[in-house]
């Protein structure tokens, strides 16, 4: 219940914040850029934490915070982007539908935020069995909302 | 004396990290995008805080502390990327004195580095002059920057 009301402070907060997102960027082209700028820095931080997991580096608890940590501040800049009327034409891969269900949209957007900060905090305990399941379900959530919004 | 003390910590942590730079990223182009990135939403976040100095959008000292204190986190990011061999060749502004002049390079990093941590902290008193002035002093650090090693 206390979870539900999170969820609903964080998009009426998201909300309110989407009605000045617009005056944020000089032309669309600049939202475009803003939130691949945000989304191919999420993904670089992701596969040097992904990399740990599989074992193909060594796991450093500290790089693992670090890359988490920005990864769940950075997971909090591109939703604004995506709302910016017209963005969903020229370089992008933003499916229309994206305008048409700004709700659904902004539940995966907030899913995946909560699951990113959840991410950091596990990240802090070091338990590598933890990190491992919820890198795996922060994962799910950027798949879900690629599945849903993405061409 | 104390200061430079600092800077010679810095820049002995930052060559250390930047000895496993390399393997950060898969390939050069990875490297280019990922300092493009950050570069990107440093302007654009520094665009929004000149905004509100230049009067063109009300003074909001909340939103101005949130762009400082993530531009502080961002100007962490891109040095190593910069480092990355062969990418001062393809899409990408950087000239290869950056190579030749590694120390340099670093010392207009650390610097900037150092303006956007007085930055976040000057942000946070509220004190419009002083965030006038600390803006400025960033600004030149950025230019000094680009001056030295921008194409």
């Amino acid at each position: 219940m206390k979870k539900m009301a999170t969820v609903l402070i964080v998009l009426t907060l998201s909300t309110g914040f989407l009605g000045v997102a617009y005056a944020q960027f000089a032309k669309p082209e600049d939202a475009i850029q803003y939130r691949q700028s945000v989304m191919f820095l999420i993904g670089q931080h992701f596969s040097r934490m992904f990399a740990m997991v599989k074992g193909q580096i060594p796991y450093d608890k500290m790089a693992f915070e670090q890359n988490a940590a920005l990864v769940d501040t950075l997971a909090t800049l591109p939703w604004e982007a995506f709302m910016v009327p017209g963005t969903d034409k020229g370089k992008t891969g933003l499916k229309s539908s994206a305008f048409k269900e700004k709700e659904k949209f902004m539940q995966d957007a907030n899913k995946m935020e909560a699951e990113t900060a959840r991410l950091a905090e596990t990240a802090q305990t070091g338990n590598f069995d933890a990190i491992k399941n919820q890198i795996g379900e922060t994962a799910k959530s950027c798949k879900s909302c690629h599945d849903d919004f993405r061409k």
